[in-house]
């Protein structure tokens, strides 16, 4: 791609960094900015390099905050006995919304993936272990995705807790609601008949 | 959806205003940062405000550039009595590719579209008409994409400069070359067997 402008082409190459972003989407969204009032691209990088600057990780759980300890951290009327372990902010948002969940969290900061060179060491686990250490947990919740890497880190984690007298468990994996049985995968299928739960207790949500 | 964080809240709200972003994306984009150093934020920020302040528009032709008049417009062995009218930079870059042009662009900065309350006045159409006035040019290429807006701009820039002695063009639809013929739609086959062409001329390119 040839440019008619060292800005432009400087802008469209920092904005092509992001991930998801090609080059033609990059020119696409700067030639766009170009066409709106200068303040509105002011805006954006401030409040970009602000978040970058100023953002804190609670000191308890890992997720992001403004202060030190996270809103669901010094909540008083969450259980903090239960943890429930996910890998990134958007997993805490997402069991936010369904409003089933009034424990603590732990967010691991992504899974064990030796293929992007993340290894235990990168992720926020002994901090984690050290919580279950001191006593005041009663379950650990594994929410990782369920992928290898999802199950790796539940299981390097496991190992490490086993020792300690608490209860570890792991989301359910079935099918959707709503979705058709015909269309699922058979893993999934299968899981589910064996995992099945007694029907009245399905009755209750 | 309920942010943890009112910084990570602006800046999502501030890169959801880009199109096709929307805040699930933004997040990811976000998050992506936060996982970045600090002067990625910072240089990206950075060379979007800098793109924004200080790019310029050519005074001649009005395509992006660093300068007063864009390298193509200076160019000497340019020839610039023929001038393509294209929408925007993005056309411009596309045509240089085909290195296929050797004249002189406009970038209208738009079409006309008055559901969008773009009329005429909000584009480049005064200069160019006043560029066809001033008696250098001798040929007007009309590239705008072909759709109903398109024409519309067309026909209008037409209407302004037919009583001036020169020639009007428009680039030819067809066929993409690769297509097959089975799948092209059929005002584009229609127009590609009236506006055939000298099988010898085909054979130069």
């Amino acid at each position: 791609m040839e440019f008619s402008s060292k800005l432009l082409e400087n802008a469209v190459s920092e904005m092509s960094q992001l991930p998801g972003i090609g080059k033609r989407t990059a020119l696409r969204l700067v030639l766009h900015m170009l066409r709106q009032p200068k303040e509105q691209t002011n805006t954006l990088s401030q409040a970009l390099v602000q978040m970058r600057t100023n953002i804190k990780f609670c000191k308890s759980c890992n997720n992001i905050s403004d202060v030190d300890i996270c809103e669901i951290c010094a909540n008083p009327n969450r259980d903090k006995s239960i943890i429930c372990v996910v890998e990134d902010v958007r997993d805490v948002m997402a069991i936010e919304n369904t409003s089933f969940f009034k424990g603590h969290y732990h967010v691991l900061g992504g899974k064990i993936s030796p293929i992007d060179g993340i290894g235990p060491h990168d992720l926020n686990i002994n901090s984690l272990v050290e919580k279950v250490k001191s006593g005041d947990v009663s379950e650990i919740i594994f929410a990782l995705s369920s992928t290898m890497e999802g199950d790796t880190t539940n299981f390097y984690i496991f190992k490490q807790i086993q020792d300690y007298n608490i209860t570890t468990s792991t989301i359910a994996r079935g099918i959707s609601i709503g979705d058709e049985l015909e269309y699922t995968d058979e893993v999934t299928l299968g899981r589910s008949i064996v995992n099945r739960v007694p029907f009245e207790s399905s009755l209750k949500l």
